[in-house]
This record gives structure tokens, sequence and C-alpha cells, in this order.
């Protein structure tokens, strides 16, 4: 039988998404969990596998198991065996064919940073910071021209491993409120580091160090040498899949609510 | 000279605000970095002492100190002393006569709640967590019988030390989004865990288990065993204090965000 479920986490005491040596990978608290409701190893497979720090209000993630057991075993009794920063939001049996990965159609993120001159305190490791004010309207400006189909190499991390360096970003919108800035990102996959390695260029632009058309300069250069420094992963929020409706999924996507710090 | 400082921090490793013995609590944390720059003890008054767990957004302090120091080296160089969930948002030299606790002429706290069937994993002690969706109109109906001046003994802690159980309640306002609730309260001053055996009442309310008139009979009553167990710290949140403009203080108010999770 196979598996799906949406998942949430706090990064912060996690080596990211993907099972490590050490066993502190979020997949290795979810398998362990889920071993013992299945009583027997399972793997399992993420729809994107989140940088060490990278927090997600939706993971989505399958897994097979010949186990029999009630959706409500995989959600309360595997959030029973998982630590208190890591919880199953639903779970139900899904297609042989599905595949977390390589169905998502389209991944969601959600940078937050906090634009003042004291780093934050009350929400450390849950968001970046930058030690001044940013200028919103210029960060989209100059986001404008990330939109599209492009070569993205110049956000792309030296230890990248895809193999085309080109991607799909449908959408970024940049907002503020108070002194916190949010960037939303939708496409259809991501290079290494390419978001943190946006909003680093994107702060620069926001901070007057750059003009927004930098940011076009910067793509069409596919130069990383050029651009800014990658940004923390502090900020960085993994928010949501697309999925064909043919799957049936329960909700994939969760953005962060317009509703709290 | 008296100094006047604006904090906030996160809770959750503090055993609260009130120095211990073990030096755990979010004072001794600041005394500690305090010290350091003015080269002697500090002894900090805070406008109000929160509970083991409890965070702030805004507490303000005062504390006397004989060296000269910039405004900038009360805040940059005591924040590199203190651990990265505190942090000094403004710090400015005040009268000698101004007392962070009673001059405080209105304390405000926000509790957040989590009303969903799985626990909160990505805010984990963050937010106070309700396993199941409540009414918010009920809950304001009921809580509007506690709005003004009232013998609160029916949500005293038996712990608490408070000389009379009268207190000045200005407003109570809740209020959703998606499946957080808010609880925004506006008084003189609390009774030991007032707030958090006010929001376990009123989720009786909001779950259905006891109608709105029960918030003024509960109140009438002045019975606090007749009441509803004490709610988590988790979600509550010191959010600023209200003083008399003749102290000339920045911002000592800051309000949860309309704006992130």
């Amino acid at each position: 039988m196979r598996v799906a479920l949406g998942l949430e986490y706090c990064g912060r005491s996690f080596t990211g998404w993907q099972s490590q040596p050490g066993g502190r990978g979020v997949q290795d608290a979810l398998e362990r969990a889920l071993a013992k409701i299945a009583d027997a190893p399972v793997r399992t497979i993420a729809a994107g596998r989140t940088d060490a720090g990278v927090h997600a209000t939706m993971q989505v993630v399958h897994f097979d198991a010949d186990a029999q057991r009630r959706d409500t075993a995989w959600v309360r009794g595997v959030n029973a065996n998982l630590p208190d920063d890591v919880a199953v939001l639903w779970a139900q049996p899904v297609a042989p064919e599905f595949h977390a990965r390589f169905d998502a159609r389209e991944r969601e993120y959600t940078y937050l940073l906090s634009a003042r001159p004291v780093r934050p305190a009350l929400s450390a490791g849950r968001i970046g910071w930058y030690h001044r004010s940013l200028d919103v309207a210029a960060m989209q400006d100059g986001a404008a021209a990330l939109v599209g189909t492009h070569d993205f190499s110049a956000f792309r991390a030296a230890e990248c491993q895809a193999k085309s360096p080109v991607r799909t970003l449908s959408s970024v919108s940049i907002s503020a409120a108070g002194d916190v800035v949010r960037f939303d990102f939708r496409a259809n996959a991501y290079l290494h580091h390419m978001i943190r390695n946006v909003v680093g260029a994107l702060v620069q632009v926001g901070a007057g160090k750059q003009s927004p058309s930098w940011i076009g300069e910067l793509l069409a250069a596919r130069d990383r040498t050029r651009a800014a420094p990658t940004f923390s992963p502090d900020g960085l929020y993994f928010t949501g899949v697309e999925y064909d409706a043919m799957w049936a999924l329960p909700s994939t996507r969760r953005p962060i609510l317009p509703a709290l710090t």
C-alpha cells in the first residue's frame, strides 16, 4: 500500500530533510516514527529536500508499507512518536503510481525577513535578518525579471547536482508588514540554494546598493560569482506543492497566514 | 543614571522573567549582559513578570548605572552578550523617578491558539493548542462580561500574592485567521495566571461545552474551583505597556503583526 502524507516541521534542530548518517535529518525522525507504526522499516520520498535550518508548513511525502493501518494511525500514532517540532498533518492511501517528488508540478516557498537594526530574538532561527529597512517596490521591480523560464546559473550553488540550470518561476511576490518583509515564490522546481541566493540579491536592491535592473543583468550573465552572498536559511519555509487533481490528495498547500508574528 | 529599555524574548528556554537561584530567568540573562557593559552589577525592574514559557514582543525594564554609556552601547553591546532568544530593542536615559513597574498604566497581552486536530509542530512552544475548532463569536460574547473593573478571584492562581483580586480589564478582543485564534487583552494589571485561566474558560465556551453566559457566572461566583484548567503558557505574549507621555519613552507597545505565522 502506498500512503501520502502532509508534514510540518521547524528546521532549527535538523540537518535538513534528507536522511544523514548521524540520523538528524527530518526524514530520519519521520522514518523512525513510521517504522514503529508499520512494525517494519519504512523509506520515504519527499516533494522537496529542504536544507538544514529550513522549515515546512507543508511537506508532502509518500511511502510504501505492507502493514494495513487506519489513516488515523499514520497521523496520531506517528505524531506520538515524532519529536515536538515535527507533525503529520494528514495521511491517506494513494495510487501506487503516485510519486511525491516526480509528480510535483509546482513548489511554493516563503522567505520571511526582519528588516530592523536589532537582530530578531523572539523569532531567532525562524526569520532572516537585514539591519536596515528595504525598498519593497524596488525589490519587486527587480524580481520581475526572474519570472518565466530561465537559466538560473547566477543563483545556483556550486554543489548543485541538477542536470539543467533551467527552471520556470511562475511568480515572485514581495510585501511588508511592519518591519517584516515577505517573499513568496512559486516555481516548478529550484536549483540548490536558489531562493536564498535570489533573496540575497534582492536585498542588495532593497537596500539601494544595486538598481532593480541589476537582477536581470545577473540572470543574463549566468555567473554565480557576480551575485550576492547566499542568505540565511532561518527565514525559509516550504509552503506547499501542486499535484494533478487525479491524485485526490487533501490540501497540499499551506501558505503562511496573514495573521501572526 | 536611570536607563529604560525595551526587550523582546522567546520564553521557551527560561524559567520566566524573574531572577532564579539557577540563573535561568530572563532577568538573569539581561543582568549578566548589562553588568558586562556597566563593568558593575546591575539590578533590573520589569513592567511585567512573565511566567515560565511566556514570551514578550515588548517588555519594558529600568535600571540604574553609574557608568556613562551611549544608548547604542546599552543596545548593541548588551545584545552581543545576550543569548540569541533575547534582544534589547531600544535603550535611553529616563528621569530618575521613572519606575517600569509602578508607572505602567496598562499592560497588553496576546494569546495565540492553534485550533486543529494535530498538535502544532512548526510553532511548538510558541502557540497554544486545542484539538478542535472554536466558535469565536460565542467566546467574544462570553468575554464581554469580563470587561470593566471586577473581582477576578475566579481566574486567580492559588499562589497569587496580589493584595487585591480587583483588576480593570479595558478590552478583550478575539479573532481567527485559518485555524489560529487570537485573544488580545488590555488591563491595568493581572492576577497570577489570570489570562491563562480566562483563556481556559473561553475555550470551554468556544468548544460548546459551556454557554457564553457561563463566563459572567464564573466571575460573579469568585470561586477558582468552578472555572476551567489553566491554559498552557506556550501561546502567551506580553506585547506592551502604556506609560504617561511625560516619560518621553520610545514605543513601549509592539502588537503581534497581522502578517505572519
